[in-house]
């Protein structure tokens, strides 16, 4: 249950228009480069011992690797809304589910950072660009395994801890009370309002 | 309690005697802009209410500040030991302590990490030497958040769930077992091969 909005998560990392452009920009060059990339990637994930257990099945290995390429691909859609949003808080728990330490999940974000600025290093020239465009994926990236890891720690909290889960549901509940409070409000004042000029209509009809 | 030794985590990321040095390299570019970064990161933390809200006290502004400047000129020291390790664990849990959100972790390092490529492209020239010290410095920056966002969710695992409490002592005592255990196993192997060669001897003097 994540309290911060992602406009809010984005404007802490002053992630503007001109950040979304230059990642849109570069969505040519990384669907070109996406294999290199995630082959970077799961090359390093089928070395490591603490990673690998988790592909034993080659089922999972190819369900997971292919939506790992869905999501290095939508990094440079140029939209950054409510649905790219939820899909990290999305991998952030399914993290939780199949006990994936966040040191893998570290890791794997720096590898596709690394292997991204790989990417720009051979195909862009001007040296201002290429600082501009480093710092923007790192942002995109940077937010993303910010929103994966809150989600994470906020889940595995819940799996632990009953008393968090009470707590969390508490705040759910606090939250949507204070918004069904507040419809209350505009309906009592849309009414107060109504019955004033009703008021005065009466009022200034007994004038007349 | 970390399961994972800093050498395990080096390694995971590649982190080479190569990537020290470079580091190491950039110590004087480093404390000359110290001031410059620093100002940055506490202009954004002073500029976000959420973040700012830690800071009340002016007394404790001064003492994070002053650690925040410690730890990053210790970035350029070239000594990436276990002690450096365990000042990261120790920041990690200290922010559980004050319930500061895991996000502001985030967002910090992403900052002190985009202010030191702003350093970096106005210092270094030569673009293969500036993109190697821009991973260089990644890496180690990645590093530290991933070791300080284990200790944070450990930290406030434990905090959170006397299970989990419980069960970081379990596993804690059996380490501290199996290594006691293998003290017993050697010295009962030293037991053995003094005996067998006490015996050879006795066997052997009889002979002659």
């Amino acid at each position: 249950m994540p309290v911060r909005s992602f406009r809010e998560i984005k404007h802490d990392y002053r992630f503007t228009d001109e950040d979304e452009q230059r990642l849109a920009g570069l969505k040519t060059v990384m669907d070109d480069h996406a294999d290199m990339v995630m082959s970077t990637l799961s090359l390093w994930i089928m070395g490591t011992k603490g990673a690998a257990q988790f592909f034993t099945d080659e089922t999972r290995q190819k369900h997971v690797f292919e939506a790992q390429r869905r999501w290095f691909l939508e990094l440079f859609s140029g939209v950054y809304d409510n649905s790219f949003y939820e899909k990290l808080i999305k991998i952030g728990r399914v993290h939780v589910k199949f006990n994936v330490d966040a040191h893998y999940m570290n890791r794997a974000m720096n590898i596709v950072k690394n292997s991204c600025i790989d990417v720009l290093q051979r195909t862009e020239e001007e040296k201002e660009e290429y600082t501009n465009k480093i710092i923007s994926l790192g942002k995109l990236l940077d937010i993303s395994l910010d929103v994966i890891t809150t989600a994470y720690i906020d889940e595995e909290l819940k799996t632990y801890s009953p008393a968090y889960k009470v707590k969390s549901a508490l705040i759910a509940f606090a939250e949507r009370f204070s918004q069904s409070m507040n419809l209350v409000l505009v309906l009592a004042l849309i009414g107060l309002t109504i019955g004033v000029v009703w008021l005065f209509v009466i009022d200034g009809g007994k004038l007349i």
